[in-house]
């Protein structure tokens, strides 16, 4: 069963507009075993849509069309339709009265340009459009099916869910797979010293699929399983799951699908910790990723941007001859913020972070990307050292994830050195 | 000139991830008037890849593809490549090199694994990547180009402005109307006010486009000419942008597409001035901001995440009594906030913020939304009232944003209302 999904607008060709349609039918195809091969997408312009409904009906066996079924004159998707199946348009009622009860809501009167909206191919069984006036199409011909909804992705998604997917089950039979996924989120480690670690992917995934998803916060891990029952699929996964837990456990700060900052709100609220943090190089980017989790106010005492010397040494207590012999950026530096911020704030942890973000700003044996992170506790005070790139938004990012690593690590016990 | 893109990768095709490259790409391609007809996008299955670029290379000029260049099994567009054209695999002495460097910054071992990456088709110029591993891949052959680029936004992006650009527009020839943009940044003006405060619209334009894209930090009106040369493009251009800003030109910060934190940074280093920041609602969120500008260490001199009321007193020497007769969330405290770290950091200008940024911590009489922004220097301290909407992070956004904007117009003179 093959099948194919085409996106039809300009502006999603010249980029003015994010393709989300594409992915949220892609999305719930695969939920129902249903496998892509391809999408597409084609400018609102009559021969390359002919060309492309020619092309991809051959191929596939169900064919989803989104766009160009609006009132205007750019709209031409349903003109396609009736010259690609050389049928005719007919005025159907029930659209018609559902157009007219939608501007009754409206208080807007019915033009013709409205009522023309419930001309549709004499073929095709009509797709009711709750939510808008452009109903959507399913044609079913030659063992085959091809449907046709709007592109405003508010009404489509209705669509798609109380009717496309419902009917694409019935039609084709229950499905004789049942797949699973899990992604498994892990920081501080790069994609192919993680993929080294772990070892055989065929003996791994037996069957399985695995992908590495990359980004400035870490990798991600997302495993697919397709298995005869919920059961064995479960099993399946968590089989998985377990070898990648022995063989990577400490870099994986998620198996939730959570956000670093949430696994260590959790844990600071856990253990009912009160934390303040101390930022020199990222400027705030720390603080506002734990005040992002809602309840945050219950752990998150203060955050201090100690951008200047003077308001290390005020705010923090930092001494001022270690500043001079050290200087602003170094290892005694950001164990001296993170202890002082904890103290000052009557806080149970501390956490601190001193760096260069660069562009400018780096000095002899000092390089842009030179980042030192401390952590403190009413026990332990310590402080590392990193090095990130060139790009200061993007050092910013990487520097903040390290730093929450860093204490997520040290709230479980976790050795610091991978 | 017919062109075309293709995106490889399966979590774009199931959803996970959204094809902003393609977006990306499209928006630069017709900004060298190059018109796509269509876009695709193929998982990661060879068959899939190869069948893609057969039918695509016969119908298009210039072939793009990005995606599955990466060091992990899944990544296999390189094969497809070599097996398409027919070549081999040869290491490519720069690419390693460019490897070796990158690793060593990282103070990271080069593995086989990262050194395979130095492998290129024999057919293929090299483009390089400056932020990553992968190369990029430029082929031509029969009076056609194919170029092939990592998916990693960030490495493709720069890849597509420093060489597949440029390189299309030498290949190329000069095109023969000259296509100009300009994108003028607005906050604080819903879209319909903005809409209609520009009046009638076709007499603005007089033949040119105009794009309205809203988001949470303002509307952005994009300005597109195009005319037979630069002269005549400039003065449409600039014809058009005296007439906007005429009719909404207090509510526009800028018109060198610069983040509003950037335009305050600028007045703030011009004018000699340094700024303290106190937030609470937004939790380092407008820090972090201003600290994302290169060179903000000279004028932003410290910023306080007073989340505790003990750090609103403490740090900010907010009145206790204040505290209490009018609650965190008012208009008096957000005054004290912004004069209190005005002085203790012995700033010239204070910026401080408190409200409620939800889902909880709605109170009788202050719901979800409620913002107050204070700003003050030496000779005036102010507030103001806002409301924004229920979502926390977007909320976090738009009082940022608001908080900027205050900033901005009192730095400059402009009236805060409206």
């Amino acid at each position: 069963m093959k099948a194919h999904i085409i996106t039809i607008g300009d502006e999603i060709l010249i980029g003015q507009t994010l393709n989300t349609n594409a992915a949220y039918i892609g999305e719930k195809l695969s939920e129902i075993q249903i496998d892509l091969k391809t999408t597409s997408v084609v400018g609102d312009d009559e021969e390359s849509i002919l060309d492309e409904f020619e092309r991809c009906w051959l191929q596939n066996d169900i064919l989803i069309a989104t766009g160009g079924l609006g009132p205007t004159h750019d709209d031409i998707t349903r003109k396609c339709v009736v010259k690609f199946f050389k049928t005719e348009l007919i005025q159907n009622k029930e659209v018609l009265e559902n157009i007219k009860i939608l501007f009754e809501k409206r208080k807007r009167e019915v033009t013709k340009v409205n009522e023309d909206q419930a001309l549709v191919p004499k073929i095709a069984k009509v797709i009711k459009n709750t939510r808008g006036t452009a109903p959507g199409l399913w044609i079913e011909q030659s063992d085959k099916i091809f449907i046709i909804m709007p592109g405003v992705p508010y009404e489509m998604e209705k669509m798609i869910n109380d009717f496309v997917i419902p009917n694409l089950v019935k039609k084709l039979g229950i499905p004789e797979l049942i797949t699973l996924r899990k992604t498994i989120y892990t920081t501080g480690i790069p994609e192919s010293t993680l993929y080294e670690r772990l070892g055989d992917i065929n003996e791994l995934l037996n069957g399985s699929a695995l992908a590495f998803l990359p980004s400035q916060f870490g990798v991600k891990l997302r495993i697919t399983v397709r298995e005869e029952n919920e059961e064995a699929a479960n099993n399946k996964l968590s089989e998985i799951e377990q070898k990648i837990i022995g063989k990577a456990g400490r870099f994986i700060y998620s198996r939730d699908e959570e956000a670093l900052e949430a696994v260590v709100g959790k844990l600071l609220k856990d253990r009912n910790l009160k934390i303040a943090v101390a930022e020199s190089c990222t400027g705030g980017h720390i603080a506002n990723r734990l005040t992002n989790i809602s309840g945050s106010s219950a752990y998150f005492e203060r955050g201090i941007v100690s951008y200047s010397n003077a308001a290390k040494v005020e705010l923090l207590k930092v001494n001022e001859d270690v500043l001079v012999e050290h200087g602003a950026v170094s290892l005694e530096v950001a164990r001296q913020m993170a202890d002082g911020v904890k103290s000052v704030a009557g806080a149970d942890v501390g956490l601190a972070i001193t760096g260069i973000m660069g562009p400018s700003g780096a000095t002899a044996g000092k390089p842009v990307g030179l980042v030192y992170i401390g952590v403190c506790d009413d026990n332990v005070c310590t402080a590392k050292e990193f090095k990130f790139g060139d790009d200061r938004l993007l050092n910013k990012q990487r520097a903040s994830q390290a730093a929450l690593e860093m204490l997520r690590r040290h709230l479980l016990g976790i050795p610091l050195d991978d």
